[in-house]
C-alpha cells in the first residue's frame, strides 16, 4: 500500500474535517501519500480527486461541514459506476480508501473492498443511527447545538409563560431527542422508539401546570411527529400559549464540539492502522469508550440501539 | 416623586433586563424607591407589584429575555382597565413609569400619563419598527444570533454545493433581514419594502452559479414571503439542490450582546433622568449616537424608516 | 429517609446545577423532602440551609457556577466542626446527604456517613482528576471551553505567522491538557506526567516551521510549566513570533455542555437510587459508559488515571 | 485605474476579512482589477502579490483574523523601502491601494498617495483609538468578547463569592474598558484617560460588599494598571477573596459581529468609491452613522477621543 483515498459521503456532519484530517497526518506520518476525492462516491466516478499534502489539513479540524464535500450518489450500488470508480483508484494510484459518512457509504465501500481495494468506514452523521458504535462523528455536536438553541427559547418561553414544542433531527431515530430532552430539562420527550399518546401528554403537560410550571419545553424527535402537529393536537386539547419550533439545518453545521474532534481523531488514526494491517471492509466503532471496528457485513445485519435508560431518565427528572 | 414603577410589555428582546437594572440602579441612586410588575399592563391591573431592591437586579444584565415577564394585553386599550391600572398604582404608592416594549406599549404610558403618572418609554423589541430612534434594544442581539445562525447554516450549504434561503424575522420591517444579508454575505435579500420579482431572483441565483457560486445563501424577510414558498417558486423555475429554513423563536432569547446592553443601560438612564425632570409621555430612542426624546403622540404619527441604503450595499457586495 | 440534603463543595464546575436539580428532582419525585445546604460544608456548620421545592430547580440546569454556593472548609477536617454539622443536620431533620465536588469534599462525606447519616459523593470538578471515574462533572465543559479559546488564538497566530503557547487549567493532572491538544491540532502538548525536554519541543517547533507550519498552537497544563515560562525558553532557544497565554478563570465557568448535562443527571438520580437503598460512603462515577460506585475508603487508596494513549496521539497527529 | 491592491498591517483585527472582501467585491463589480497584498507593506515590498478573483473572497466575511496576512514592518517609514514597494506596485500593474489597520498604517498610505499612488486607509484595529471614527472595525467584536468571557468569570465570581478584576485589551486607550464596564455589571473600571487612587477603589469595593455585593466584577484597561497589580494593591488593604484575570490574545480573534461585518462591508465599499472618484491619502471613517472621509494627514495632527459619558455611566449604574 503505497497511496490511500480519502471520502466523505451522505449528509454532512460537524467533526468530518477532524476525520479527514486525522486519517491523512496519520497516513502521511506513516510514510503513505494521500489523495482526497471531492463530493464522495459522484466524485470518485468523476476522477474528482487531488493530492493531499500535510499542511493542506492545518487549521481544518474546527471547520463545520467537509471541506471534502459530500454528495448523495444512489448510481454507486450499480456494477457499472463501482468499476468506474476502480477505474479512478487505478488511474491515481489509489490503493485503499478510508470513507467518513452514514451507513450508506458502507456499502460502497464494501464493494470496492470486493474488488481488492480495502475500505474502512468511519460512522460521520449527526444521527447516531449506525450499529456497533456508542457515538457517531457529529453527533455530540448536534445535541450540543440544539441544546444551546433550546437555552435560547427557554428565555421567550419564561418571559411568556408559554410552552414550546421543540423538534430536533434526527431522522427515524430518537438519539439525538433523548440527549436533548434531558440536558434542556424537557417536561415531556417523544420518540419514533416508544409510542406516545397525545391525550397523555396533555395530562402531563397540565398537571406540571398547575403545579406551577407555567413554561414548559417539550422536545420532539422529527421520526416521530412534527412540532407544529403536536402543538396542534396539544392545543385542540385546551392547552393555551403553546408554540412550535423545528430546529432545522442550523444543528447540521457549526464548528465540531471538543469531544467530537477527539472522537474523530481516535478514529482516522485507527481507520489507518486497520489499512496498514491489511484489512477491508470494517467499520470502525466506539464501544465502552474503546475504539472497535466490525465487519461491515455484520452490521448491514444489526440495528442501531437507542439507550431507553434515558427515556426514563428524562421523565424522571421532569418530575 | 418617590417610587417609580417598570414593566415589559410586548413581545420579549434581549436586552430588557439590562434596561430594567439600568432603571432600577439609576433611580435608586438618587433615592428613589422601584418597584417591578410583572406581565407588563397585564400584572399593574392585577397589582402582581412587587418592591425592587438594590440587589435584586445584580447579576440581571446578561439575561435574555425579561425577568419581569410579559404579556399582550390588549384590555388596556379600554378605559376600565386603565382606571384599574391607576388604582393599583395609588395603592402601591408609585408615581412615574418606565415601560419597556415594542410601540403598542406606549399607548397605555400615554393614558397613564395623561392621569397623572407620568410614563417614559423604552423601545424594547428586536424588529427595530420603531420611530425616532435609530436602534431599538433586541435589536443587535437579533441580527447577532440570525448571523450565527446563518454561519452553521453555510456549512452544509458549502458542503453540498446548495442553496439555502433563509428566513428571519422583522414582523413587517425588513430591518433585520438587510444587516443580516450583509453580514452573512448572501447572495439576495428580500424585504416587505421593496417589491420582488421571482424571476429577477432566480435569474440571479442561476446567474452565480455559472459564475461558480455553486452555493448561496438568500434571506428573506418573514413580512416579504416565507422561505418554504420562495424555495418552492425557485425550484418551479429549474433551480436544483434549494431548501428553506425558518430561524424562529431562536433568534428572540439569548444573552443580549455587549452593544444592546450598553444601549439599554444609557436608555435606562435616562428614561429616570426624564421623569426626575417632571417628563411624561416621552419615547426615548437613539439618534447619530445620541440618546433622545420625543413625544409619545408624534411618534403615533410617524412611521419607522428602513434604511435602504443597506439594500443597495447588500447586492453590490452580492456581486 | 425522609429528608436529604445537597451541597457543593470546592472549586465551581459547570454542570453542578444540573446535578443539583437531578438530586432534588429524583428525590422529590420518590417522596423525599430536600433541602439545599448554601457555601458546602461551612454552610452545614453554620446552619445556612433552606427547603428546595421542585419549582424551585427549574431553569436551572443550564447554567454554571453553583447556585447552592461552595468554599473551601478545611476545618471540616475536624471533629468538633463535624459534629456542629450533624447538630444542624438533625436541626433541620436531614437524614442523608448528596455532596457534589472534588475528592476534598469526600473527606467529609466519610466522616458524616461514620456518624450515621448516610452521604454520597458526585464528581464535580474540571480536573478529571478524580479516581474510579472516567468523567468528571464539568471536565467536559472546561475543554470544550478551552478549545474554542484557542479556535480564537488561533486566528492571530495564523495572522501573523505566530506561535502561541497556551496555558490549559488542570491543577496535577494533565487530562485537560491532552484533550484540548487534540481538539486544537496542537503541534506540541506538555503535562505533568509526562518528563519533558525544552530543547526537544525547539527541535519540533523549528522542524515544523521548515515543513511550513509557520503558526503553532503548543498547549501546556498549568501543572506542567506555565505558558510564559516556556515560551521564554523557545524565545531564548532561537525561535522568534512567539507568545504565551494563559486561559484564567474563563475556563471555570460558563454553561455546562450538554454532555456534562447529561452525564450531571445520570449521576444525580443515580446518587438518590444509592441513598434510597441504604448506602453511605460511595462516590459516584462513569465507567466505560456505565453509572458505577465505589467505596470511597478505597477510593482514597487510589489514584486517577491520566489516558496517555492520548499523548501519542496527539503527537502523531501533530505529525 | 485600472488594478487595485488590498493589504493588511499592524495587529489583526476581527472584520478586516469582512473589510477585504468587500473592496474586492466592489471594485469587482465595477470593472477593476484586484490584487491581494500578503503580509502588509512587508508583503508590498517582497512582491508578495496575487490576484484575487471574484470567488475567491466568497465565505470569508465570517473568518476572523486576516486571510491577507499582516505584519509590522517599521521599516516602511524608510524612503528605501517606499521605493521598493512602488516598484512592485509597477510590475504587477496596480494603480491604487486600500490599507486596512491602525493609524500606523495610514503613514505608508500617505507616502503612496505622494508618490501618485492613491491609497485609503480604512481602521482596522479593535482599540478604537483612531481619530476621526467613532467605531473602528473590531472594536465591536472586542467588547463583545470580553463580555462573553466575563459572563463565565462571573459563574465563578458568584459560586464564591469572589471579586474578580479583569484587564481587558485596549493599549492606550480605555474604550474597550468602558463598554465592557458597562455591558459586564461592573463594580468599577479604571481606565488611562482618568486618574484612578487604590484607597477609593477598596472603599467602593468594600461599600459594595458591605451592601451586600459579595461577588463584583472590576475592569481595567491594560494601559491603566495590570489585573495583578490592582488585586494585590487591593488586598492588601484588607480585601479578601480576590483574583486577577487577564483577558489575553483571546479577545483579538473569532468570527467578527454581525455589527462588524457590516462596517467592514459599508467602509470597504466606501473606499473604493473615493478611489473611483480620485482621491487617495484619506482615512474612511463612521460619524454618527454615517461613512465619513478626512485626510490623513488631519488625522495625524488629532487624537482620538475616549466618551467619559461612558465613564459616568458605568459607575451610576454600579450603584
Amino acid at each position: 500500500m503505497k497511496r490511500i483515498g480519502i471520502l466523505t459521503s451522505g449528509g454532512d456532519a460537524p467533526g468530518m474535517n477532524a476525520a479527514v484530517r486525522a486519517v491523512a497526518r496519520k497516513a502521511l506520518s506513516s510514510k503513505l501519500e494521500v489523495c482526497g476525492i471531492n463530493y464522495g462516491y459522484k466524485g470518485l466516478v468523476e476522477g474528482n480527486i487531488f493530492e493531499i499534502k500535510e499542511k493542506e489539513v492545518s487549521d481544518l479540524i474546527q471547520l463545520g461541514g467537509t471541506t471534502l464535500y459530500t454528495a448523495r450518489y444512489p448510481e454507486f450500488a450499480e456494477k457499472e459506476y463501482q468499476l468506474k470508480g476502480i477505474e479512478q483508484l487505478k488511474k491515481h494510484g489509489i490503493d485503499a480508501l478510508v470513507t467518513i459518512g452514514g451507513d450508506g457509504s458502507y456499502h460502497g465501500a464494501v464493494r470496492l473492498t470486493e474488488q481488492g481495494y480495502n475500505a474502512i468506514g468511519l460512522p460521520g452523521t449527526i444521527d447516531n443511527d449506525i450499529p456497533f458504535t456508542d457515538r457517531t462523528i457529529g453527533f455530540d455536536t448536534a445535541i450540543q447545538t440544539s441544546v444551546e438553541e433550546i437555552d435560547k427559547v427557554r428565555d421567550t418561553a419564561k418571559s411568556h409563560g408559554r410552552i414550546f414544542v421543540v423538534e430536533v433531527m434526527g431522522r427515524n431515530s430518537g438519539e439525538i431527542a433523548l440527549r436533548t430532552a434531558i440536558a434542556s430539562g424537557s417536561q415531556a420527550v417523544i420518540i419514533p422508539e416508544k409510542p406516545f399518546d397525545v391525550d397523555e401528554i396533555a395530562g402531563i403537560v397540565k398537571d406540571a401546570r398547575r403545579r406551577g410550571h407555567e413554561h414548559q419545553i417539550i422536545i420532539t424527535a422529527e421520526g416521530a411527529i412534527h412540532a407544529q402537529d403536536l402543538t396542534d393536537q396539544l392545543a385542540n386539547r385546551g392547552i393555551d400559549n403553546i408554540r412550535g419550533v423545528a430546529l432545522g439545518h442550523v444543528v447540521r453545521g457549526g464548528a465540531p464540539t471538543a469531544s467530537d474532534r477527539v472522537l474523530a481523531s481516535r478514529m482516522g488514526s485507527y481507520a489507518v492502522d486497520l489499512l496498514l494491517d491489511g484489512q477491508g471492509g470494517q467499520a470502525v466503532g466506539i464501544e465502552k469508550g474503546v475504539i472497535t471496528h466490525h465487519s461491515m457485513l455484520d452490521l448491514f445485519d444489526s440495528k442501531a440501539k437507542t439507550d431507553l435508560s434515558m427515556y426514563d431518565l428524562a421523565n424522571t427528572l421532569s418530575y
